[in-house]
């Protein structure tokens, strides 16, 4: 993707490594240690909108000892420390902006243990979801956390992240046991013991969870399983508008519906994916459904969410059981980020993350393509209906100022009109760069100093991801700033 | 409950208020600042073993600019503050060690919002679990978290507390979306917006949870809400062991199936109970079951438990579906406390909290089981099995030293076997003052050096619920100075 946003102005100063300590850390790791000028851009560039800010080294880390030694040489010299798992990141939060060592957590992708018994597995920081669930292939459990792209578990962690089947199973912070976390004097710390609940002492584990490297390094962590369900059932339906599909999916939790995803594509998003996947779905709000269970249950629960709908001036239910039907008809679901790229030739997407209130999604999505239409954007518009959260999608040519401009002010608006409507920011993708302007908006700004004393106490001399969430004392941003 | 265990020697420096601030505290508040013997000596009694320990003076708050207020007054002095729920800690929450201001919630009891359409609540933090579910009746929707005391959701947040339905709502950590806190300064933040999930910043919202009053005090908070399953169905039955109880429920839940409560008796709890509520149940392991569902979907899990406990040589299940024979049915497990409290009269109860991965709960129980024959300990157990979390109520002569001794031996002993297992020394009762020894070898003192820090950034001057979880960081504890 292309990136044409500069970070914000305030984060030039730099902290390049010494000589010594590059070459300290290249007799340690020797090849694995990179300052290869295609390794450090391809470690400065995430999927946002910014320039890649590249670091000044990579090291390709293959233990939670060699993550230590990192640290405590980079302490050394308060060299920023940077991790790194698959670098698919929306907000910037990868981007070196004073310089220093990326920690790569790429060779760490081991399954250190899979326990049935415990619904728990424990992973390096590096495994991607994709391969843990490889992995829990032949166990009859899998992984649930679902953010779209295969993210690392360790960046998962770093961002609470969530996705599709949150309505059901939670999010990151809601599938983690314990993590094993590189402190700022190059200590090794367990946050938790193994058991699945715990009263003893501050939750270290939720703390880290979210906090984007800038507290820490995750190395290892032990999540949650679920068992699959015996059948699973997709459905899609539409709507006439936006508001009805949200009051089905609101109606049916309220009934106790267990929901395995839902989610919501707007008309435009329709109009994008039949003309990516050459389906032919009538272009109005459509949910896709996705049910898990017994198959009487799923009966049962389908009879509700289908008199559910039919209240809501819902169409036919278009169904399929078997894995290889479901698949083709989530397909434009699946598709749909890269389906909504191509309404626009050369477009590069602006990824907004609101998330509001149940009661409050019907109306806020509504004031948000009223805002589109208005300031005529393109932008297709898809929801976790089930969490109060969606994305638009603002496709903008990258060489248009005007249009990034107005991308950005847009963006403005959306959150504005989330947190009035008691909403975050950022439902899932973090705060990064992009969305630290906003912290002392939703939080106030005694909330946002307790975040800062957390930080200035857990890295006191601000070597982990620096300029990320909190950023420096002296520079809480505005809006203007950016 | 008598009480006769000393708090630990070191916590005997007072900090008692001026006459000034008593006198401010007086002028504000005027019959709500109460400094008699009678009020103060409830006030620094719990459920715990500890000797009473009263605070200087009692402040009956109606708001949290209120609480703000006597903060700010006592921080001014560094005169401890200490929150007041209902008065249910078993660990010493509430004990002055170092005298100060109790802060009484029993009159922020104001149900704040009800909304079903977001499926959540905000309450003042002295509303109970009782009262919310009572405001409740009418939605349709309840508050799950319910752990046995009709607590106040204000100290079930800070102890972070979980119960019999965590197998299928999760605990109190689970439940929460927001919180409001008066910080050291005096300050009222609030922790997240109202939206359902967040990546904005680092979570506070689970940093109060759990950390007992020593990082802030908790006036309101937004908790989730759910619906009331179509129908329910409790069920009874026995097993030859402990192992194939626990295995009976581990294999339920590996299948997927949503028990609402699935709690383990052993005999010995078994006999109490029959002696008590005059029931004949068999006196070996049991579990009392609870189903909430459809009725298809109930009759559907039934079948499945029914032949997984079959498989592990489960005796036939009594059943009852009609509220009233499930109470009936329930009401041995109700009652287990006070029926255990009168195999031995006079006595009172040393309540033990470990929680273990499930893996090791079969495991872990009977070898404490055995530890109690071997040190002929009267010592029911039961527990939340599908969270590997189990109480020994250890029965004592409160006036026999010797006794007393023994029962504290053994929860060292319990605890140590908690951790070897992997688990905590705390599943959802608290650190507290009995806790304390335990941190640093259950999390390392690396793992503990991050809270400390964390405290002194939140509360430099030790203003909050002094002398727990922590305490001083000159004196890290262990076992020898209880």
């Amino acid at each position: 993707m292309d990136a044409v946003v500069s970070p914000p102005a305030r984060a030039k100063k730099r902290r390049a490594p010494s000589s010594e300590l590059l070459g300290l850390l290249q007799r340690r790791f020797s090849e694995r240690c990179s300052t290869s000028q295609a390794v450090l851009l391809q470690h400065g560039t995430d999927e946002s909108a910014y320039l890649p800010q590249p670091p000044d080294a990579v090291v390709f880390v293959q233990s939670t000892d060699e993550v230590a030694f990192v640290v405590r040489a980079c302490a050394r010299e308060r060299v920023p420390v940077i991790g790194f798992g698959v670098g698919s990141s929306v907000e910037g939060h990868l981007l070196a902006v004073e310089g220093g060592v990326c920690v790569d957590f790429s060779q760490m992708n081991k399954v250190l243990a899979i326990r049935p018994d415990d619904l728990t597995a424990t992973v390096e920081a590096g495994v991607t979801r994709g391969q843990l669930n490889v992995a829990l292939l032949e166990t009859g459990f899998f992984f649930s956390v679902d953010p779209g792209a295969d993210a690392s578990i360790g960046g998962m962690v770093a961002t609470a992240a969530s996705g599709t089947n949150t309505v059901r199973y939670g999010t990151m912070r809601d599938n983690l046991v314990s993590l094993t976390v590189v402190t700022a004097n190059g200590d090794v710390v367990r946050t938790a013991s193994q058991a699945r609940k715990s009263s003893a002492g501050y939750n270290l584990t939720q703390l880290y969870c979210g906090s984007e490297g800038t507290l820490g390094l995750i190395t290892e962590a032990t999540v949650r399983l679920h068992p699959h369900p015996e059948a699973y059932a997709a459905a899609v339906v539409h709507f006439p508008t936006v508001a009805a599909a949200v009051d089905c999916v609101i109606e049916s939790i309220q009934m106790g519906v267990p929901l395995a995803r839902a989610e919501m594509l707007d008309a435009l998003t329709i109009r994008a994916v039949n003309a990516h996947s050459r389906t032919a779905l009538h272009e109005s709000p459509t949910l896709f459904l996705e049910f898990g269970a017994s198959k009487a249950q799923i009966d049962e629960q389908a009879d509700i969410v289908r008199e559910i709908a039919a209240n809501h001036g819902g169409g036919e239910f278009q169904w399929a059981n078997l894995q290889e039907e479901r698949s083709r008809l989530w397909t434009p679901r699946h598709h749909a980020y890269f389906a909504c790229l191509q309404l626009k030739a050369g477009s590069r997407s602006l990824t907004t993350d609101a998330c509001v209130p149940l009661s409050s999604l019907a109306q806020c999505v509504e004031e948000t393509q009223a805002d589109i239409t208005e300031h005529s954007l393109l932008a297709p518009v898809f929801g976790h209906v089930g969490d109060g959260n969606f994305h638009c999608l603002v496709l903008v040519d990258p060489n248009n100022a005007a249009e990034n401009e107005a991308a950005e002010a847009f963006s403005h608006r959306l959150v504005q009109r989330a947190l009035r409507h008691g909403g975050t920011s950022t439902g899932e993708h973090g705060v990064g760069l992009h969305k630290m302007q906003y912290l002392v908006e939703e939080h106030g700004v005694h909330t946002v100093g307790l975040m800062r004393a957390i930080k200035q106490a857990l890295d006191p001399h601000d070597i982990f991801n620096p300029g990320k969430i909190i950023g420096p004392a002296e520079a809480v941003h505005t809006h203007q700033e950016t």
